[in-house]
C-alpha cells in the first residue's frame, strides 16, 4: 500500500424518476438501496469479494445489524449525488461504516452509521472475518 | 364444486406513498409488485400452494415468462383499487391469467395477461402441473 | 378519551416474496418501506389524516429526518410479522416514533426509532403541528 | 445525421443482490424499473430531454401506456447484462420501444415492446411531440 491509497471508497448516484416520491424528492427507503448498492460495489471493487461470491460460493452473507442515519436534506430528481464510504472500526465479526451523501454542491444530504456482520447463511450464525479480508478492509479504516 | 363458488380472485389494493412517482400517480413497476401479490395471494389462499412451501420445501418456483398489460388510466395515492384474477387457460406446464386492476368508480385501470410457468428450481425446466393442482386451478377457469 | 384506548398502533405484514433477498429473508431496505406504510396507516387511521390529504390538499409532509435500526433476527418468506407503533415523544414540529416488529413467537425481528417533521412542501421549512393533530398524537405518546 | 450513427442506445446493467429473489435471479418487477431508467437515459442522453426538465420545467410525462414483455432466459447475481433500445415506430402522440436485455454470451434474456404517450400532467391528455423532439427521436428508429 503506498501512501496515494485513498481511504474513502466513492460512487457518484443518480436520483432516478423511480426514486422519487409525489414530493418529487427521494423516498428515503431508496436510501437504504443506495447504501446497499454501496456497499456492493465496495466489497466488489474495493475489496474484491463479490456478493455473489460471498453468498453462492462460500455460503457467507454480510447483513446490516444496526443503521443510524440523518436524512439532512431532501435530493431531487435528475441530482447526481456524490457518495462516500469509510470504515470506522472492525471486529471479529463486525464492521462499522461510515456513509455519507453529498449533493452537487458538496453539503451534506445523508449522513450514515452502518454495522455488517459476516455470517454463515447455513448455521445463521457470525463467523470471523478472514485474515485476507481483514488487510483489505483495513485500507479503508480512516483511525486505522 | 357448488355453483356459488366464484372463480374469479380478489383482493384490494391500497396506493401507496411509496407507490407513486412525482406525478402524484402510481409508477408502473410497482404495478407488477401488485400484480406479483396478488399471484402469490391466490396461491396461498385459492390454490393452497404457499410460495414459501414451493419454493422452500418443494424446489419449485412459478417464473412469469409473459406478460401483456395495458395501462389504461392513471391510479392516484390513496385510492384502493380492487384487484381481479381468473385463468384464461392452462397447459401441461402453464397457466394464462387475467388479471384487472379497478379503481374506486369500477372502471379498469390496468388489464394483464400473464403466463406463468411451473419450474424446477434446481433443473431451471418446466416441471407438469400437479393433478391436486389442476384440479384448484380449474376452479379459477373462466372457460372451464 | 377512555380507558380502554390502546395506545400501540398494531398491523400485521406478510413477509413477501419480493421482500426477499436470495438468502430468503427480508433484503433490509424492505423494511424502511414497511414502516413507512406503517407510518402511513397510523396516520390515517390513528391521527385521521390521510398521506394524501396532506399531500395533495394541504400541501404538507411528514418527512422521516432520523432513523435508527437494530435488525435483531431475520425475517423468512411467508411469516406474518406483527407491527407496533408508539410516540415516545413530541415537540412542536417533531415526532419520535418507536417501532417494533415481532415474529410470530413474539420476539424482536426490528426495533426501530424515527423521527418525522411536519413540512410545508412548498416553502420546505418546519411547521407547528396543528393542536387538533397534537392532541390525536398525545394519544398514542407512552409516556403521556 | 451521418452513416456512422448507432440507432441502438445501449447501456450495462449490474444485476444487484437488491434485484434478486429467493431463487437468486432476479425478481420481474425489478426488470421493468431496469427499462424505466433506460427510457430515462435515452430522453436525457439520446434525446437531450431529461426527465427532470420534462415534469419538473414542462409539465409533461413520458407515461407507458402498453408493455408486452418475454422473459426468455433467468438472470443472476453479479451478471452484468447489455440493455439494446430502439424506436419502433412513433406518431402524433406516441413513440414504440423495442427494448433487449442480453446476457454476458450475448443471448436474449428479455425482450420488450412498450408504448409511451407524452402527456400534459396537468390536463392529462396526450400532447403532439414537438419537432425538435421528433427529429431527435427518429435518429433511433430502426425502420427509417
Amino acid at each position: 500500500m503506498t501512501s496515494s491509497f485513498d481511504p474513502v471508497f466513492r460512487t457518484s448516484i443518480l436520483v432516478r424518476f423511480g426514486d422519487c416520491d409525489p414530493a418529487g424528492i427521494v423516498f428515503y427507503p431508496r436510501y437504504f438501496e443506495m447504501f446497499n448498492n454501496l456497499v456492493e460495489d465496495w466489497c466488489a471493487v474495493g475489496l474484491e469479494h463479490s456478493f455473489r461470491a460471498l453468498h453462492m460460493e462460500q455460503g457467507l452473507g454480510l447483513p446490516t445489524v444496526h443503521i443510524e442515519t440523518d436524512f439532512v436534506a431532501a435530493s431531487e430528481l435528475g441530482e447526481t449525488l456524490c457518495a462516500e464510504l469509510q470504515v470506522r472500526k472492525f471486529g471479529a465479526t463486525s464492521i462499522t461504516l461510515g456513509i455519507r451523501l453529498l449533493g452537487p454542491d458538496g453539503a451534506d444530504r445523508v449522513r450514515c452509521t452502518l454495522v455488517l456482520v459476516l455470517l454463515d447463511l447455513h448455521k445463521r450464525s457470525a463467523v470471523s472475518l478472514p485474515e485476507a479480508l481483514r488487510t483489505r478492509i483495513a485500507r479503508f479504516c480512516v483511525t486505522q
